[in-house]
């Protein structure tokens, strides 16, 4: 039989329902990890999920579950998601297509009354953003073994709230969910989501077959100073972590120069206590996101930035720390072509690509047979509340989804 | 009649139990301008005036007023007094230590039935600090007319509560106090203080005859970029509001060198939007906080980097604008004078000195003869959970401002 169609209508009618969960008023959502508002999405996706029978469950870091059995009870699943936590400032797709995508499919085998020889499991991964809880792709570098449990669930948020506070919040809001213990036999991951980039775009491709994913180390600096008055305190004798810090990051990045601009630096977060506009900083603590294709220039690139804050030989003190060392990774090649010739027999314009950001399927790759499919978004802009993807491009990208997680469920 | 002596033990009562309000467990405070800390300091602070029978009355921007009659229903009042507001990790003495000195002398002179011939007023000035709203010294300056009442309700903190409805919140709670248009006419304002800086406790010196203040120039410098993903939008295209905004402190930091080492320059607020590890920054806001003791280099310091920030010539939006420009003030040589020869003739080591910081005093400069009685703290360390003065240099400055209020105020 060929593959069903999925329904754009009911794909498009989720994600505005999605979007009003955490909705900023300005086009955007602010749904950070296991929020009110996070929980709230979870919340809404059982629903619909339940509605059509399907088994809702977590695991201990919270990544839920979404399972449509299949004929053989004893096959391992095939396994696709992404991501309902967003940025404070996220748009409407990051990571809410490929769990909404998945859903369609499931929701298709559903309507069609199509059996699969295994199951189909949907997941949305808890604190892919790192947003809220450092470091990003939290829940599926525990799922995969990458990183302890522990470790996770001592993360704190900036009010000190620790992940497991949170994750207890989330098990009151959602007394139904079954704690789970995921089967350790996945057949393969497949991931769809929007590009973030403007690789397709320009390229007037619709769907991108993406080959792997860049490489991202993490680092946190931090300054340690003395307060004190603004007005008193005379400037030869301060200790100002603010100045300190200041320094660093002109060292930081002259660290990062890179004439071919392959080399990504971002400083996203910059906290300074106790933030008083009279009052000398006592500390700072701000984050480095690198990122670069090549393992050993980022490894390079790093080392340099944790070098130029043990050289550091002001008045503060310093301390530099990596929070992630994500390495490159290339995704399976029978996924990539699984995805290419489902692509190609829709007749959808398609091209491969390297992600330039991170995603779960980083972690799955070392698990299983990994893929991504990507679509095109505006103007190649994410992270952004002015994030934009069109439903025709959206409805590829999830038609593409359901072909090859179907195919590599096995159906007559 | 001799000057009465005040009772050291309850002033030292009285900055326990204020110390206990906002309590950070580390030593100080957090009583940031009308939050519930602030409010319940101003609610314990009534409750003693009351007892006394004291009447306490709050004016349009929450200065709170306490109010014991003289002889002459006609005559001007002495007024005295400080605040109860802190900075985020503020000490037990800042601002406290001055209104709790003007209660004591306010109780002695109840304990022994004394009158004196113009009424004596306490007061406590709303937002001295300027840590939740912008500018400092807000109350006062609405007060002696040098700010707009319209302006201070406007204020915002950082979760966007206006001033107006933070004072709503503070009218709802203290429901007792009495709505008050104050009195134009003052006779006199006397403001004891600890010195915040070093000169006392180096010379020696248990009073400090505050000669005047340095000027303070007050900047806020806001970049606006677009945000992004860390991980896909090259270096080359990036308008990183982060990046523009060290980019201008680095030019500011230059404009400030300053050989003689007598300018104060300070950024201690730095906030960064949206503030996620792998999100390009889009917005940055910062302070930058001046002192000089001479207006003209004052003036001129501020002019260049208000210049810095036009001449900014990066990819992002810059806006550069002046929160505060409040300049040198020289006290009343008559209030000093009187300051001296009560501190002489008690037997105090005492000095004149300038003051580093800036306080309400400045601003009641303009309307009457006005003076400050400084006593040292540890370090001349201030703005710090750290922060500490001694009970005998407390009592003694709580003493100095007595005999000099008592003095003004007129009593047989």
């Amino acid at each position: 039989m060929a593959f069903p169609l999925i329904d754009p209508e009911r794909l498009m009618d989720r994600h505005a329902a999605m979007a009003a969960v955490g909705a900023t008023g300005r086009g955007g959502v602010d749904r950070q990890a296991l929020s009110a508002e996070d929980i709230a999405a979870r919340a809404l996706l059982i629903g619909w999920a339940q509605a059509r029978g399907f088994a809702c469950s977590a695991d201990t870091v919270g990544n839920l579950f979404v399972r449509r059995a299949g004929r053989d009870p004893a096959a391992a699943a095939v396994l696709t998601g992404s991501h309902l936590d967003s940025q404070p400032t996220g748009g409407n797709y990051d990571g809410v297509f490929g769990v909404l995508a998945g859903l369609e499919l499931m929701e298709t085998l559903e309507d069609r009354g199509i059996a699969t020889r295994r199951p189909v499991e949907l997941v949305s991964w808890t604190n892919e953003e790192g947003a809220r809880f450092q470091p990003a792709t939290m829940g599926s570098a525990v799922f995969a073994g990458a990183m302890p449990l522990a470790e996770a669930l001592r993360a704190v948020d900036r009010d000190g709230i620790a992940l497991a506070d949170a994750l207890e919040a989330m098990w009151a809001a959602l007394p139904d969910l079954v704690r789970h213990c995921p089967v350790a036999a996945i057949h393969a991951y497949v991931e769809a989501h929007i590009e973030q980039g403007p690789v397709l775009e320009q390229a007037e491709a619709v769907i991108g077959v993406v080959t792997g994913i860049q490489g991202l180390r993490a680092l946190a600096v931090e300054t340690f100073g003395a307060e004190g008055h603004a007005g008193t305190v005379p400037m030869a004798g301060r200790r100002d972590a603010f100045v300190a810090a200041v320094d660093l990051v002109a060292a930081i990045r002259e660290a990062c120069r890179d004439p071919e601009d392959v080399l990504r630096m971002t400083i996203g977060q910059f906290r300074v206590v106790p933030g008083s506009p009279n009052t000398i900083p006592a500390h700072v603590r701000f984050t480095v996101d690198l990122r670069h294709p090549d393992d050993g220039r980022l490894a390079a690139t790093g080392d340099r930035i944790l070098e130029a804050c043990r050289r550091y030989r002001g008045p503060c003190r310093v301390e530099a720390r990596e929070l992630l060392f994500s390495h490159p990774v290339d995704f399976d090649a029978a996924i990539r072509e699984r995805i290419a010739r489902h692509a190609e027999a829709r007749g959808y314009r398609h091209r491969a690509l390297r992600s330039g950001a991170t995603h779960d399927a980083k972690f799955m790759a070392g698990l299983c047979p990994t893929g991504m499919i990507f679509v095109p978004c505006r103007g190649g802009l994410s992270h952004s509340e002015a994030e934009e993807a069109s439903a025709a491009h959206l409805a590829a990208g999830a038609q593409v989804l359901s072909d090859t997680v179907i195919e590599l469920a096995g159906h007559d």
